[in-house]
């Protein structure tokens, strides 16, 4: 497989010559040095990583804020310093390694990381490839004795599962009331960073402020099966899509099966299944990669014989436009009321969280292109269809996202895999990325 | 409202002499004696047992072996005493209140009645206007010094509304298995039995022969707005519909709902969405009286982002004919096999409950609709779509079921209501007829 191959030969025989003393290599703004990363190193840390909450039948339940967690973030940390980084845990739990830069005082820190939380019964891909993947790209940087012009930072964050828990609380999101939210590890938000480490009364000391972070840059896996459809090695992100969920009560009315004739029903079910097909419809009757999905739906009384007199469920809308959203949303609702007068229902929609888009930053995304096609790499630019800490990040700074395949386009699942070339490809592409934002002046 | 009113007229001069001195009526296998129920009377029964299992919203809950279900019966035990039947608890727990005939030993008794048990939140007419109709009917037969050819038995069955436990004990229908099952009370059936004074270790007694019971009359209130609407008085039963019930799942594949592109979902939800629209085409596609319907589902994970990956869902359909179910079924498999193919899911039909359709005796129809007439009241022909323990009657002897209005066919509920008037043409009906199957040769 050529295509995932590192093709040397852009590096001209200066390159090869460096690679064999890298502490001659001359750092100058318009090449960035040609190192690369240890792919078997890298596998190594994945796999010890995934023995912290490992499941019998595969897999990995890492609750954030559960002992699995605590344990993993121990050897995480542990990684971080052997990768010679100052680290430390800030008051929201997020474990923050620091390495000093050669420029000026006065440059700002380039943040680079992921996270190490899953899902109940997630995968050992899913934000392990970012977090060990950047660890990497700093023992990298240590071990060629090469130093940025800013300042580093590689940041594991806290509960991004769970509601990017870490990165909210860096951007200065996350509320004193969502610190009494119970997260699926049974504990409190406020309990759990205490668990980690962290000091929940302390919190506005981890909240950064806008402009004051050189760039923001997470390797990820796709969690889609795009780029391996398309047999393709990186994925470009274009930005987070933004995330609008409602949930919508239909009112029918609950009556006898048995007694109530076909033409005298009021049937909540009946309407909510026109509204699942009529959404799917819409959501697809325009070009885009916009999706929509029903997930959640629940019908009273529920009773085999009787007509479900009321049912609640899920409407999610994402997109890269949130303009999109909401042109979908309209045309939904225009259907939605067709239905009602013709089912003898009523729908009510009620927001129950919005995401707005996260675009990545355009330069960013060029240097991750430029970095991945040196490296031999074909790409693709493409939106992130999940959300991640990124997408806070990007209130703060400029972000860049780089994707690898996912097999199958599995995710949250035992199921989930990514090939280790490819973890490997990406990992060096954020590195060279990284060197390449460093010499870049973005702000 | 006069077509609720009754039609002395029909009966002559002679009638209405006759009901100056009802012992002097001739009793001729031709003519019935055109006595008449107290409506008043019959209405403060109707109230007094609407006490036990009150809910202060409205409405009853007297769950089969509650201890308002216990204290209702005594309650109807007491009244079926004052009508002079000689009142029992047969082993399954039914009352039966027996009243001797005056015609040949050999002559097979005569049974009518319902129950007085209710669905959690039910009303106060499901069950007990047949109850307190029949009681009704022995105490005007009492009081007028009336007596039948055949012995009459009027029997309150226990648990209808959990699955006709006593009217199938009666058949003999009723399994060892099923007797170790939890009811809604919280109780087994056999812990149930004890409760109401029966001895589940005697069950055998309980079963009569195919054939040994001249004929079995019920009265119910119509549970659907068929009479209502159409503003007739009596519902003659043509039979208590076959009800076939599946439980369907269907298999997809769960996945991230912002990572999969549209085209590439294997959504169990959206196929399950076209299978519910699909039910109610194929079933109001051809004429008549059937009914389907998805009255359950649950849709898994269950996750506002995760596309459905499994749904379990409940097909129920009843009609009065067997072989219009069947064909139905098989339509709906044919167009299934189409969603399945187009979703990329797999469907998989497991039958839970088949009850068979169970007709009504044609000659009690003609005598059911002939006693209405003969009151001045409007008749409809139709299919009783609820279930009711006239069907487990029916394998064993010929019934008959009249049907009373339901104001906006609504039952199981606490909003369940019959008018006084129709209440009383009910038991003016069941009166009649009973007197006429009494003088005509069924068997």
């Amino acid at each position: 497989m050529n295509r995932r191959k590192f093709n040397f030969g852009l590096l001209g025989t200066a390159g090869a010559l460096m690679l064999r003393n890298p502490l001659a290599i001359p750092i100058s703004r318009d090449s960035v040095p040609p190192v690369r990363v240890n792919g078997a190193r890298l596998s190594d840390h994945l796999r010890a990583l995934a023995e912290f909450g490992k499941n019998p039948q595969g897999g990995v339940s890492r609750l954030a804020y559960s002992e699995a967690d605590r344990r993993g973030r121990e050897y995480v940390f542990g990684l971080m310093q052997q990768a010679k980084l100052e680290v430390s845990i800030d008051a929201a739990g997020n474990i923050i390694g620091r390495r000093a830069g050669s420029g000026d005082n006065r440059l700002k820190p380039l943040l680079f990381g992921s996270h190490v939380d899953s899902v109940p019964e997630g995968g050992n891909y899913d934000g392990d490839v970012g977090s060990l993947g950047a660890i990497e790209v700093a023992q990298t940087l240590a071990e060629n004795h090469l130093t940025t012009r800013h300042p580093l930072e590689v940041v594991i964050f806290q509960n991004e599962e769970g509601g990017l828990i870490g990165s909210r609380a860096m951007n200065g999101e996350l509320t004193e009331k969502e610190l009494d939210l119970v997260s699926r590890s049974g504990k409190t938000i406020r309990e759990g960073i205490r668990v980690l480490g962290g000091d929940p009364a302390k919190l506005s000391s981890v909240k950064r402020d806008k402009g004051s972070i050189a760039a923001y840059l997470e390797l990820h896996i796709e969690q889609g099966g795009i780029l391996e459809a398309e047999k393709l090695d990186i994925g470009v992100v274009e930005g987070i899509v933004g995330i609008n969920w409602w949930d919508v009560t239909i009112e029918g009315f609950a009556n006898h099966a048995g007694t109530t004739p076909m033409n005298n029903r009021q049937d909540a079910l009946l309407a909510g299944a026109k509204f699942i097909e009529a959404v799917n419809r819409i959501v697809t009757s325009i070009p885009g990669r916009q999706v929509g999905t029903v997930g959640r739906i629940s019908a009273l009384p529920g009773a085999p014989n009787v007509i479900p007199g009321k049912v609640v469920l899920s409407l999610e809308l994402r997109d890269l436009d949130a303009a999109k959203i909401q042109m979908l949303y309209q045309k939904i609702r225009t259907e939605t009321d067709q239905i009602a007068k013709l089912s003898k229902t009523t729908f009510d929609f009620k927001e129950i969280n919005v995401n707005i888009p996260a675009p990545t930053d355009p330069r960013i995304r060029s240097l991750i292109d430029q970095s991945a096609k040196e490296l031999g790499l074909s790409t693709k630019q493409m939106p992130s269809g999940a959300g991640h800490d990124a997408q806070d990040m990007a209130r703060l700074a400029p972000v860049g996202m780089i994707f690898i395949p996912s097999v199958g386009g599995i995710s949250h699942s035992p199921k989930e895999f990514s090939k280790r070339q490819d973890i490997e490809n990406g990992a060096n592409v954020l590195l060279q990325a990284l060197l390449k934002v460093d010499r870049a002046d973005l702000n």
